[in-house]
């Protein structure tokens, strides 16, 4: 695999490997020693929207590492304008030892990868945000309940279906947990992506569900999930409007938390519109809220990619249990 | 201490041992000696306003100490857009080692620092301009008159009220010296600004003036300062009528350099607008004009700062001392 | 020299030492090999435009000798407002330890080379650009057509008289190369330009002409070289305008490229606008285009210059041969 454009490319004995390896970094590198296995690499970082937490994770990821990541900014690369995408991607691959770029249209991450002859991430595309899902399982496995294995799993993404919706099904069914999205009916996942949910059960023993029936939703589930209400910043949903559709019914309450098994825990995204999807008392639960341990984990997972597709897992795994 | 929002948190002795620490660290990189303290550590640096001298200091004291600097550009970053200010600042902590701003309101940089897990240095406000001012104490102290101690010092700053007017006074009294802001009055130091001078005073036996009487500020003077008189971008005066307010009597020519003690030195935080509030033979006087040596006094004191929030002072004079 | 403003300031042999010391470090790093020659060291980067390739290729290369490119991009430092040109020269001299600078005008670099105290190097202005020829003499060299020697070879630029073609025919001439400008009789290379290709050719021994005759212009060239037809981003010319005056006589076509030698090469200094100035056949045949070696020789390029100006040539070239 030379690309990471969707996590579907993976099969789960590698997102075990990918987790494995990022968490034994994420230890050295917390312990204060040193781990140069990208020294003096660099990575192209393409922003086609801004972003913070992709950003600053792969940019400190590269630091930490000992190499570089250098950020194009939105209007600084003009991916498709004033040159194709092959040439753009052909001389960044001439440039840099792997790319990554967030993108509006998910074509563009594919094409970016078709005529690059380095490594490409997908750093979010209209379809789907790969390297959030891989930093999401990463964070399950470090709050894992007791005695529960990955398969065990109930994972309900509650309100509007996102490409991080999207993203946290296809991991969590590839896995052979349990993936719900409870949301209302006209802002549910339809189409390819149930193709790919049920496609992942087949082989991975895993379920999913699809409804507005919230206690069919909420009863026993392990980790609820939530993202903003209002969007793409692209296509911004005013906010009277979406409130209208979500709230509050699917606005992540402690009354909500409470309907499901009683260590449950709360995931997000972020950026949250705090009072939307989710109440203060819920996100800033110093036991129900993990939300920032997930934030960090965006950085956890990003040494791991870029480890991974840079072949160096072997170095790091040796390196790490010295 | 965990952030740098204000020189008054500091005590003297303090101040001292930053000015110590971040000349010791100036030598032994100037003689091309590696201080590798700060090695694969990341300050993000979030700008509000577009800055030159702020964002290159330290973005260059952090190559320089073997870490790197991100620069989350004016609309990169959206600080209480999107997200909350206190969701930011948790997840860049989670990110990043250290985290400097310059912000519009005042209230910004107090928010981020009440919120955030990792130091955070004021790179400016509206209200003050900290790193200024240690960049400046510490040109001051290189530049010392012959048998003088700071507590000797008359130092003058010439025109508006800027926060650099206000920075330079906090210092100047906090380290016991006599500090003059020479100004029209509708444009001199006020309110608050008043009460940490006298407050500091009291501690320091320091001394403060606010006049515009014009032999009474210059007599004797050892350092005359001034900033451009437009004001902040956000709120510029046009040229006609800041002109009519400052001119000539506020404006540093030989003729001003000449009412102040023969040694006397001239100093500005920069951009200068010349031929406004000083003139090109003062500016370009190589023996009058240290306003270059205080530019790149702002890298001095950033990396003392840096080393200083970092932990690292200790380990920095062990090293530079070997 | 202190500066790289345009290549005239160097001699044949300083050229030639350039391309030696810049092809043993592309050698020494494609092998895996590490080169902290600037270990640490600061480049500042100033773009009044936004480009691709020269940022890119002066980032990595600061990456990979150790040191780190500061990315000041349009808006984000601004020359000649707010502070004059000379301030912030000295400034960033101050600051970095070599700056470089892509400007709108040619004014800009020069006086930003007058003020600045260390090295100043051109990435590009109006009137020409000096590190895109260093890169491509470079390229031009690897692909050397069996048997020639440089002052053997016939290199056609075809097209519009851009700062490219000026900065091509400076580099050829001075080798002692044949240098050919076909283009439409209102877009050749004229005035100053043609004296300073007099002047070398005096020197050198090479030879120049600047024509519209097809036949003249291909006849036995080795190396056929091409540019967008839209002029600079400021003042871009319609499509339909720029096609009127050079299609399809100056296309390069697998027809023109007939025309010439039958080992020549295909060279653009990118991006190109495919189905103008290019045919798609000729810009992807592997055999005939090479100008993505060409993309990555800008890096190649940049090394050179990079430690040519920060005086490491002795220190790269032994330990490149350690």
């Amino acid at each position: 695999m030379k690309d990471y454009i969707t996590t579907q490319d993976f099969t789960k004995e590698q997102i075990l490997d990918i987790i494995n390896v990022s968490l034994l970094m994420k230890k050295h590198i917390k312990s204060g020693k040193v781990l140069n296995v990208l020294y003096h690499k660099t990575l192209g970082m393409i922003f086609e929207q801004p972003s913070t937490r992709t950003r600053v994770s792969f940019e400190t990821a590269m630091t930490q590492l000992g190499g570089h990541a250098q950020y194009l900014a939105p209007g600084q690369i003009q991916l498709g304008k004033h040159e194709s995408m092959k040439d753009t991607a052909i001389v960044l691959s001439r440039l840099t030892d792997i790319i990554m770029a967030r993108v509006i249209s998910h074509q563009t991450i594919t094409d970016l990868a078709k005529y690059a002859t380095v490594p490409v991430i997908n750093g979010m595309s209209d379809f789907n945000h790969p390297t959030q899902e891989m930093g999401d399982i990463i964070t399950i496995f470090e709050h894992m309940p007791e005695g529960k294995k990955v398969e065990d799993l109930k994972v309900v993404f509650v309100g509007d279906a996102t490409q991080v919706c999207a993203s946290l099904g296809m991991m969590i069914t590839k896995m052979g947990g349990h993936f719900v999205h409870f949301g209302p009916k006209d802002f549910q996942l339809r189409g390819e992506y149930l193709d790919i949910l049920e496609e992942n059960c087949k082989v991975s023993g895993g379920s999913y569900l699809i409804t507005d029936n919230e206690e069919e939703a909420l009863k026993d589930a392990d980790f609820i999930y939530t993202d903003v209400w209002y969007g793409l910043y692209e296509s911004e949903m005013p906010k009277e409007e979406r409130m209208k559709i979500f709230y509050p019914k699917y606005q992540v309450s402690m009354d909500m938390m409470k309907k499901c098994a009683p260590h449950a825990k709360f995931m997000h995204c972020l950026p949250a519109t705090r009072g939307e999807e989710v109440t203060d008392e819920v996100m800033d639960d110093p036991v129900i809220s993990i939300c920032f341990d997930e934030a960090e984990n965006r950085l956890t997972a990003m040494r791991g990619l870029l480890v991974y597709f840079l072949g160096k897992t072997e170095e790091v795994i040796e390196k790490c249990n010295e």
